[in-house]
């Protein structure tokens, strides 16, 4: 028996008998969901999915689809290009909020739905059908496996979209958007529908989690810098106008669902999703909080929980017959940098040994870290000599 | 000459010549700062602390005394009831606005002032002079040097203080403070005017950094949870209504005050504060701000920067007579863990060798990490044994 | 030479050389009006119509069509189920606002677009072409004449009004509208887009004024508590944000479109029409606000005018063979039934002489005026009698 | 038996089992209103007042107080001035909302609270004694007797006024306000404690509803231009969010207070108060609402009510040996010169006799109306000729 797995059945098992809440019925396919309905999932740094639950049972994104999307819209058009559509500032309110910008009509964020909608239009072309094309096939990179879309779903969204008509009219009438605005709105309604399961949400969190690489295929999906960008807009706007409390709180930037989809992301250890269809009055799964809470307090995934090993390059110091042989493991951040000085200053301070940094079996260096150790070099090379 | 030194000072070289902005002048003690003075401070994880620039000038703390006045509201009163006062919802609004919850008269959150009115007159008692005399009393605690009040900085304050006295009375009536208004007003009017330099408030931004401990003088001055909410609200809030675009770009915790200092968190890294008197329409600092958005992209400092440190536990493999010995350094992660285990799968698959996890080297080592490795233990106990 | 003519001249006279504000430029058609067009009518009690300056110039009625389908609204479907649908209160904002009634999705009253397409939805039915031929029929009624469509402006409307659809949207998600949403925004284009002179304006305000029978062609256009409704919903939601300071300064309901088209009306005495095209920031004629200013302080139109007539029903005293005759004329309201009674309390103080009211000449009586007579004529009966 | 007192006491026999409400609580004296009080009077043209129920029981005036210190207000500074303070326009806002126009910090319009402390600090000087003694002085011409300050009340309103002291503590921000706020507060909470009974109430109401003259006393309060003013704000701003319903409902100017009382204004007709302490959740008396909706509806007492008097001059035809004379009678508006040309011309058509105008019993004439008529004459001086 796997001890992570049997750990995350406890908090399974831990949140199953809560039923409070109530299942979305704005649509039908989404009032016809089983309400018992229970799972979630962790994808580690290794690729490993832990999967605990219904865990195969299919569902649709729905609003959990955003942040992939911005992603998208930020790895094709850069950052400053995506903030001239949308901005990133949470509104303090919910997530069907009208919250555009005095003037430029500006989305407040790409969490709230006319954020959304207008990152959306940014990141594919042509024909509804086509658009959403485009977009399934890059939710599906960050999934690693081809996701199809719940046409009945998309069905019904279209059917009762007036508000997101709405939003994107508005988005138009100030050019946030172009172009046909129906062309827009139906393919972020499919973009909603898109079916997945938590194991498919967990690589997906995980994608974003490992700055931007699928744990799971390996692939780069996006750029590292894009990855931090969309989880540093999950973490302030993702989950509406809770996202503070959540930050304190829960301390995972998060996004949550319609269908009762939860997903968030513990930066550099953890992608996680859980899916149970009963809401609480903002819209998210009340058995989801459950579950993340438990993560964040007992499994120290808060975002703000300490962590001594970034600034620790893990040193080690061995003595051969050529002088001293500093190793230096795991990541040297900047603040490791300094740490590197001092262990450096105490080993030559009154002694004439040379001295080699073995820094090959560093993981990840900051560039300003290692400029620090060069310069240091640079003073003191005729004892002091870098091996990588 | 100590190569961190170098690069600091190289960035204010960068900075200093920008002149853009104003200082603050709707009191003449603040109109009268020289508009030149720059400074900035670093403090790393062992307590170094790195000035450069006017690192000794004296300023007026203003509104960066808000995140500690919340953390002694909190490390007294527990996060329940300081919530039952403040919120923690950025509120997409200025450092001034009104801002209250429907119903509740709750201030959206402790950084903006009617927040930080009401976290003030949670965390003294008695007359102005004696809640001033003990904010002063925490406030030297997190700096790790006794500080004073500028008194002319006070009464300027308190002459033109009008907003801030309708927001107490607004607090009043809605009973989120209670007893006299004048007091709390003045005991806030008092701590802001608290005088500190660049290098006290490193050594404070070091102290919520590092989890409640005085990085210079080890003193812990509040509970880790505490620093930790307070580094939360700092990144949701701290920046009014450029929180969320600060967070995307920076990313690092931050707090400004309207006499020009700016203080930002690094977790686990560093603190950070940086002087300049010159404002932008916002009222942060404007060379403030490009001192720290230098940080965050040269030295890595965004706290969504990976670090793949938080998911390695270091591990290295020796045999010796008594079999195989797996020695784990730095921190042990949860998702740490995971790797761990896997380790020790591959270890034993096919052999039957006695193994050993030494864990004596480990620096943090969060308990459900301690557990995973405990339950395996328990599985495999014949042949697994941990050394603690 | 009429002398009321000539006096409306010289207010045209004095207008005419202030080319302050600018022409609605939105949409081509409406870019290419005649800036320098300008033009004024009044219709008085009797139906004689005194139109000044390009009186016959034709142009687009925009939002002065919306107090018109208003009333037709209240004569359909009576106030209580209109209210069900639009608010009647001053939103203080602009014409465009969106400004939905929390949880029913109302708008805040008829006079914002969002109010006057939930209005326009009411008072038709059938396809666009169905119901802007039906909204034509009863705004032909209200002018005296058949008005007919710019079918270019239109086509610039539809083009352009990407906001309108967004509010049209936004009212079908509140189910405020329902049915087809294009349909009900293209059938509010066209009623934006009727054709009218000053000279049917002037006969449009007037048959507000004149209680819903239009002054000239003497229809019953509508009931006369529609009539005062709509009058109502005017005096405080007119003029957007300004009218407030409107009521207070011109002191006449009324009604602006984008054109340069402006309508009001003096109760009892007189609709009034101007048009000039070049517009302030809040989308107001320049030259027709000074018009309507100069009509309230020279003329006397503004609604809170004292008129001492209203509580004087022109009693005359004659004695004859059969005794006192007390010839009551004008109009007689409650406060004049007061005065009667005083002068009948006077006339047979220590008299024996018998009374006769007579009521023929009477033009309007209140029926608690009347009620009041017949009180006292119950207490009296025996030497008092009224003719009527 | 008086026949309009007969159907008054009808209405308030109507309406006394009402109990719906509450009474307003906040502090103890007015906790301790007797809840079945019932009273309402009314005063006509001529200064007789008609008062049923508990007509002399005394209450504390409260927000009924604000129309008449703007007057004052208006009065002294004329109303540039006054508008520098305070804006017009209503806010869509409760009574107590901030409401304050950005920029300049002017609360929104004179009937909420701010823009009530703002007139209020306009229109005295001195500490606030001599304020008090000041604003009561004019409010006792308004009433026609000596007024006094309830004392006790008044203690309670500055104990538990901490959200009036916030807004005075705005507008002082603002400079809306200057000097000392806690003496600009205290005198608005005397101003707020003025003792008063419905008969006063009506003979305040009666001095606006009269253009400014006191009906019983007969004294110029006010100039007819600044009654005119404050009716027009009561009409758009005096019922707080309520007002443009009240305004197409009840079309009476008014404003209530907190103690149960109500005031409105029939221009030219009556001046009318009620008092009925229990109040609905928008803080208006249950019962005084009741009543004035009965007064409008079936007393015909609402603003846009038509008048045909206004445009009716009261034309009667003679002929003597001299030729015809036309006999002017009640109101000559601008509309009733149209008329009297029209008789004009009918007469003198085809015929050559003289005409004279006889204008002696003309009660007001309009400049403008006269001005026609001069016109006229100075056309057909030979055969018209004016008698006045």
């Amino acid at each position: 028996m796997d001890p992570i797995r049997s750990m995350l059945e406890s908090v399974l098992a831990e949140v199953r008998p809560d039923d409070d809440g109530a299942v979305a019925d704005y649509i039908p396919a989404l009032a016809a969901a089983e309400p018992d309905r229970l799972a979630f999932a962790v994808v580690g740094p290794r690729g490993r999915v832990t999967a605990v639950g219904d865990s195969e049972h299919l569902f649709t994104i729905q609003s959990v689809s955003k942040p992939f999307v911005l992603a998208v819209a930020l790895e094709r058009l850069g950052r400053d290009e995506v903030l001239r559509h949308v901005g990133v500032e949470p509104s303090g309110e919910p997530f069907n909020a009208i919250s555009l910008e005095r003037g430029t009509g500006r989305p407040a964020n790409p969490m709230v739905n006319a954020g959304a909608i207008a990152t959306s239009s940014l990141v594919a072309e042509g024909d509804a059908a086509a658009r959403s094309a485009q977009v399934l096939e890059v939710l599906s990179r960050f999934a690693g496996r081809p996701l199809d879309i719940d046409e009945e779903v998309y069905r019904g969204e279209s059917n009762t979209g007036h508000r997101n008509r709405a939003l994107a009219h508005l988005l138009r009438s100030h050019n946030v958007i172009d172009g046909d605005v129906d062309t827009v709105v139906e393919a972020y309604f499919r973009q909603c529908s898109v079916r997945v399961t938590v194991h498919d949400l967990a690589v997906m969190a995980g994608t974003l989690a490992f700055g931007g690489v699928n744990p799971v295929t390996g692939e780069r999906v996006v750029r590292e810098a894009v990855a931090r960008d969309v989880v540093s807009v999950m973490a302030s706007c993702g989950m509406y106008d809770f996202s503070g409390e959540w930050l304190l709180r829960v301390g995972m930037p998060a996004k949550s669902g319609v269908s009762g989809d939860l997903l968030a992301v513990a930066p550099s250890q953890f992608g996680v999703a859980s899916f149970s269809p009963r809401l609480d009055p903002h819209g998210n799964s009340v058995r989801g909080i459950r579950i993340l809470e438990r993560l964040s307090h007992e499994f120290g995934m808060h975002v703000f929980e300490p962590h001594e090993s970034i600034a620790d390059p893990g040193i080690r110091v061995e003595r051969d017959h050529e002088g001293i042989l500093v190793h230096l493991g795991g990541e040297l951040a900047f603040s490791g940098s300094e740490r590197v000085l001092a262990v450096l200053r105490d080993l030559t301070e009154g002694s004439a040994e040379h001295l080699r940094i073995d820094a090959r079996a560093l993981g990840r260096a900051h560039p300003a870290a290692l400029e620090v150790l060069r310069v240091q070099l640079a003073q003191d090379g005729d004892r002091l000599r870098l091996i990588d």
